[in-house]
């Protein structure tokens, strides 16, 4: 029976399985390879904000944390469009008025990790694990003055992200597959910062986008009056970092692009020219365990780019799953990581392709007046048809659907939309019976299409 | 100008990538972390034998090799079929008796280290790379004594196939691409011996197949008369290594499926259940290249399945197209290297599927009637359309145009082939006017089809 439960990275996903486990009697020890953040509150300047969304929310509800990050949290609930030419539009993310909430990306690791040690978690900080010799479950640990030791663990889990040590170590054993890619483009952190006397200068309940076809910025609300800016923009070519090299450009380039940011944001040059230009990676491996010896959980198993704001909600879930599987299984641990591996990876795979294909969107579609039309459509089908209609945005940000099922149901979404959408203006159809008649059938032949998918439990 | 130039592994394309910097003034030394295996002749058990064919052949001319590695070149016209109900069938390779060429990768290796070094090119067994610093060029080496150094080099090249050292140490650089997958098949090391005396037990000049569909074996001849014969066959499932456990198993499986070889393979179980059973790496990456600095080729760069015999005739190719650049260019390696990874690339990533497509036409489609049929018009098309119609087989095997150029020829012979073979009986509609009006205006079509594609000089 496995006792000496290892974690790797004391990062957000590592926290929060620290606690779940504790909670159920393991000896939980957690290795970072950072000094304790709560010492130190510098800012990377590239963290992008944390998108809080259902999975999240069931998530912390396991370590007893809802309350708290709630307290923390700002609704957004929907995107403000900041577009070209000056003008702008708010575009609802819910039908019943749902959000996904800002929350600090490091207060709540900050908090994780408290609540980790005051349930009797080990957290041992600048421990940088260097390698792992799988088979033997051995830890090769790096100290910041260069020593090394050994650590043996009966049970290992690998949440110390992208760039995870053991990942990279799965990834020389024979017969795992293992791919990562990073997008062209690169994100860069500024900033708009409160007027002073403390009033925010853009509305606080909304994701602020500024889409500009192939690059965009956008804005998430913090606590403090600040909003946390992303300006996301390919490396290389036209409109690039490569192009951006003195304040002029930057200048020019905001003025010309953004011009009602750029009087907000008084620390542009300070921010763009000091802040580092940061890659998006995604990548995916098989297979994501090793016997009943190890797991990689969250960015570790499936490292995505952040547009559609589940990657920490994805890695939340990862451990929502185990728990329950550990509930089922007890402490059964070769059943417990296969069925995580066959329940998860199909679910890894499918939020990365979300989350690109959002990027697409939130850059370019999102300032369509057809695209904007069909959001609209889509809430009204909700309404008129909850047991039959949700939009995939939904299915992914306000419930427990599995990601692969959402990806699933893209195509025939867009293909009643599509269908809906060739008759004309349908908030002046559906006055009509004969289009609700028409409806009925489109949606139903959609719903058909689509009901054999795994929509999980009803009152998930 | 670079002059201390540096090749990771000692194998066909570092051995003879050094022969050819060397030719051209370079200091050259190759680090190779196993022992010189002209000293010791054991076979790893695990090593398919090569099918030279055309762009292999070419690469050995500029080593001034051709000669000597023709005398130990086994020429096969064909495949010989060995089908499940026991008949066998004759498929030949090319339209004017080409072949395709049986070498043994040791001799060929041995020859390749020996012709280097009597060139002046210094060879150090025994030295591992561990990782390299890929900015500074400095290469970590580790000797079998456990006992470490590092070497600092102008221009480096990994050589040092599918698990490279320097392709390790690019993967871990910001904004490098890699992929890698291991087919669900493994394959396994047979042999079919001359009978006492010396009589070859099966016909020599062919390349033998045993069709299963979802397995297969096959077996190249030796110049001492012995056959190589591999299995290729599921780790798991039905019909799968891992359901061979005894003897008695392999014994059955064999009687059920391979009725006609049994009898030739006296040392089947020795070998069965002696040689180990291998895994089959296809790899990617992007970029191939660091600045003017380093460089990867061959498996390093391009990893992929035997299937089509390309392997390291894709290697040898990458070793032509460097020495072409290095006329045009001279010493300007930021050139040269930018030039080869924008020309290789592509083709790397053909061959790579080429290859993939292979393993499915040998062990399954080459037993199908209709297959056979579609392979003997296509050798008719080739003779009387040579200047519009080449099979992609033989662009492949006895071409020098580009893989990516042949790969996207497929699906316009697949139609092309469509056609022609829903018409009925070729051979006998061929003799028709009216048919062959037709069949004119089908291969011009085609030809339009292709025409803008790369086919390189008409004199390769």
């Amino acid at each position: 029976m496995a006792r000496r439960v290892t974690i790797l990275g004391a990062g957000l996903v590592g926290s929060l399985l620290a606690i779940i486990l504790k909670k159920r009697g393991y000896d939980v020890t957690v290795y970072e390879r950072r000094p304790d953040m709560r010492l130190n509150l510098m800012s990377a300047g590239k963290s992008i904000n944390l998108a809080m969304s259902e999975r999240g929310w069931r998530a912390l509800e396991l370590a007893g944390l809802r309350k708290d990050i709630q307290d923390i949290a700002i609704p957004m609930y929907g995107r403000y469009l900041h577009q070209a030419d000056g003008s702008s539009a708010f575009q609802q993310y819910g039908t019943n008025n749902e959000a996904i909430y800002s929350v600090s990306r490091g207060e709540l690791n900050r908090k994780l990790m408290t609540l980790a040690e005051e349930h009797g978690v080990t957290i041992k900080f600048d421990h940088k694990c260097t390698r792992v010799d799988v088979a033997e479950n051995r830890l090769h640990i790096e100290h910041p003055d260069g020593s090394t030791q050994t650590i043996d663990t009966d049970l290992l889990f690998g949440a110390d992200g992208a760039f995870s040590a053991l990942r990279n170590s799965y990834i020389h054993m024979d017969r795992v597959d293992a791919r990562h890619f990073y997008l062209k483009h690169g994100y860069k952190e500024l900033s708009i910062p409160p007027l002073e006397g403390g009033a925010l200068q853009i509305e606080e309940n909304g994701l602020h986008i500024w889409p500009r076809k192939n690059f965009m910025m956008i804005a998430l609300p913090n606590t403090d009056g600040n909003f946390t800016c992303t300006l996301f923009m390919p490396f290389e070519g036209k409109d690039s970092f490569e192009q951006l090299q003195t304040e002029a450009d930057v200048k020019a380039f905001f003025n010309e692009h953004f011009p009602d940011a750029v009087p907000k944001m008084p620390t542009l040059m300070e921010d763009f020219f000091g802040n580092p230009t940061a890659s998006l990676i995604t990548t995916f491996i098989e297979p994501w365990h090793y016997k009943d010896k190890s797991a990689l959980i969250g960015d570790a198993a499936h490292a995505i780019v952040p547009f559609y704001g589940q990657g920490m909600n994805a890695g939340f879930e990862d451990c929502t799953i185990l728990a329950g599987l550990m509930d089922q299984y007890k402490d059964d641990w070769a059943t417990i990581l296969k069925t995580y591996d066959d329940m998860r990876k199909p679910n890894g795979d499918a939020v990365a392709e979300l989350a690109l294909k959002n990027f697409i969107e939130m850059r370019d579609k999102v300032a369509d007046a057809a695209f904007l039309e069909r959001k609209k459509i889509e809430k009204e089908l909700v309404k008129r048809y909850p047991e039959q209609f949700i939009s995939v945005y939904e299915m992914v940000s306000f419930s427990h659907i599995p990601y692969n099922t959402a990806i699933s149901c893209i195509a025939a979404q867009d293909e009643l939309l599509g269908k809906i959408m060739a008759t004309g203006n349908f908030f002046e159809n559906i006055k009509q019976d004969i289009f609700l008649q028409q409806l009925d059938k489109w949606v139903a032949g959609y719903h058909e299409s689509v009901q054999q998918l795994d929509f999980g439990h009803k009152d998930d």
